[in-house]
């Protein structure tokens, strides 16, 4: 590939255009960042999110912020260490730019246009890397679906799933979405229980708007729903991304997640999490104690994004002005909780000896 | 009392008016309501909800019907069926509804106009009660919030709650908020955990509205959240009321419920239900495969009101219209992860046994 992917791409100059996610899926439009800043801008006000996009957005920013630095490796530094920074959970955000930074360093003695050549190249590389990883993930997860469809003798599936771990979250088919993609290229027919995901709605704008454009059938439902969905045995499976994963297992995913493993145990249903390597983090154990909780404006869960009778995307209100909010971007779903993780090399279990063992070369 | 509560009042023609809690917190009006057909369309429209209130205004919506059918007994026999099916899931409604057709039927053959007093009188009557028995709950959950801060030397004590049963719900305090209220009264320092409660966000609209009436300390949080604020330590306990409960204690509330139980039981917080007697089916043991859950418009999931930005209350499609959504009005939490009920007769604990023994009097 060449840096065009379905999420973003690099424009003839070499300035990464991201489709912007914040509008979706009432307005398809599109944001150029040219710099380091717009980068970190793109980051924080989430006109990118999801855990791959996010890496693969700073370590193009990286790229930029060379580019932007012209030869000043401090200056370089300093830029990147921003990207680093602008959100807190995502840990292939800090793996993206310590890669990128890496190479940097080494590379560092080259003629501007090489270095600048190399780091392109490589930002381009782990974004190639993620779509393999991407495939691999689609095809381990299929493969459970195909599993207990035929232990149970199911003619349609139904998965659940919490967020947006599609295209639009890791390039080019995502995580959690990428066995639904592909269990819809083998022929299986799936539906796809799709959480609104409040505050920002990731579920209701950016799964439902991926699916729709699939042809892949969904309903939205409230995140209140799922329990009683389960408990009436109308789901099958969840699976959903993740944001960090501790040594152990334990998943930090978008707020919300850790009720939803709760409402699959009680009620034996597989719970799974898919994710590439680079989501683990292997120097903590311990997910509920140890990963940092992004908070979010309140104002995510106090104002409302929408289309008007007009047909103009509006805003709106919806908590009263004499109470304030309280908006934790993440959860964290312990371990035991957790029938499996979908990695690129396979589905392994959630424990620290098990994710030891498969990801040995990594820790 | 004479008819005069918060949330509903007779005006001076013997119509009743009803605050309208659809347009709430945004705007306070009142909706009039003088027959039949207005009382089947307040309950379905949501103009009043809340099992109490739901309960009253059928009460007097019989009173209404029976002056309306002038005499005809068959039609009132009709109008008060229409009333008793508006809502499926809510037992108050059917018992309010019962109650006063089996006075009906002893009294008809008094004059109409001591007919329909005898009536007024027993609409009246069941509402005051509903305000003793709300004040009874008050007392008996402020003495567990009394408690437990003693047991745990709180300085502050979280409350989080789902949905709305203030006195928007149970004439003239409410189940759930009752405790709270009264613990306020006590000078006991308490904040309160609001779940938003999509998709209709009675929380957020009702009981935020509320709490700040009161001036109670709250903080209004997506659905989403409860779970991760558990798991840290921000909780103390947790009450909600209920639109059903089995023999069992089996408990039907807002979709969303179930969740939280079986975050609270995962970290050990204290998880009521309060309720008056009138919310119990005795008829009923397991409330997960008998209570039926209402399936309400998809439209409640796809539109979203709030405030625009030149302070009119609008709606927004928050769904792109490719996409169907589905949704449950309730859920049921299952008696194993509720740690008690409070009643005005006391706290009991949620079984077979314990209900049978304190209620044995009404089964």
């Amino acid at each position: 590939m060449q840096g065009k992917y379905k999420a973003l791409w690099l424009d003839e100059n070499d300035n990464l255009v991201v489709l912007d996610q914040r509008v979706l899926p009432f307005e398809e439009t599109t944001v150029t960042i040219t710099n380091a800043q717009e980068t970190v801008d793109a980051i924080e006000n989430m006109t990118v999110r999801g855990a791959g996009v996010i890496g693969n957005v700073a370590a193009f920013g990286v790229y930029l912020a060379a580019r932007e630095s012209a030869g000043d490796f401090d200056r370089l530094e300093e830029l990147a260490k921003d990207i680093r920074e602008s959100r807190p959970t995502a840990v292939n955000l800090m793996w993206a730019v310590d890669r990128m930074m890496a190479l940097a360093k080494k590379k560092q003695k080259l003629l501007p246009a090489n270095f600048l050549k190399a780091l392109k190249n490589e930002a381009i590389l782990i974004a190639d890397e993620d779509c393999e990883r991407s495939q691999k993930i689609a095809e381990y997860g299929a493969d459970i679906i195909e599993e207990i469809m035929l232990n149970r003798e199911l003619d349609t599936f139904n998965v659940l799933t919490h967020c947006n771990a599609g295209w639009l979250a890791i390039v080019d088919s995502g995580t959690a979405l990428a066995p639904i993609y592909e269990a819809q290229k083998r022929d299986i027919k799936i539906h796809v229980w799709v959480d609104e995901t409040r505050p920002r709605n990731q579920g209701a704008n950016l799964t439902a708007w991926e699916l729709a454009k699939a042809g892949i059938e969904h309903t939205v439902i409230a995140d209140n729903t799922g329990g009683h969905l389960m408990q009436q045995k109308m789901v099958d499976m969840v699976i959903t991304g993740a944001d960090r994963v501790a040594k152990s297992g334990d998943s930090a995913n978008k707020i919300g997640t850790y009720l939803k493993a709760l409402a699959a145990k009680d009620n034996d249903v597989p719970f799974y999490i898919a994710l590439p390597a680079s989501t683990f983090d292997f120097e903590i154990t311990d997910g509920v104690e140890q990963i940092p909780i992004e908070i979010r404006s309140e104002d995510e869960v106090k104002y409302m994004r929408g289309l008007d009778k007009e047909g103009r995307v509006q805003e709106l209100q919806v908590v009263q002005s004499q109470s304030s909010a309280l908006n934790y971007g993440f959860d964290v779903t312990p371990a035991r909780l957790i029938t499996g993780l979908i990695t690129e090399r396979g589905v392994c279990e959630a424990s620290v000896d098990a994710v030891s063992e498969m990801f040995e070369d990594l820790i």
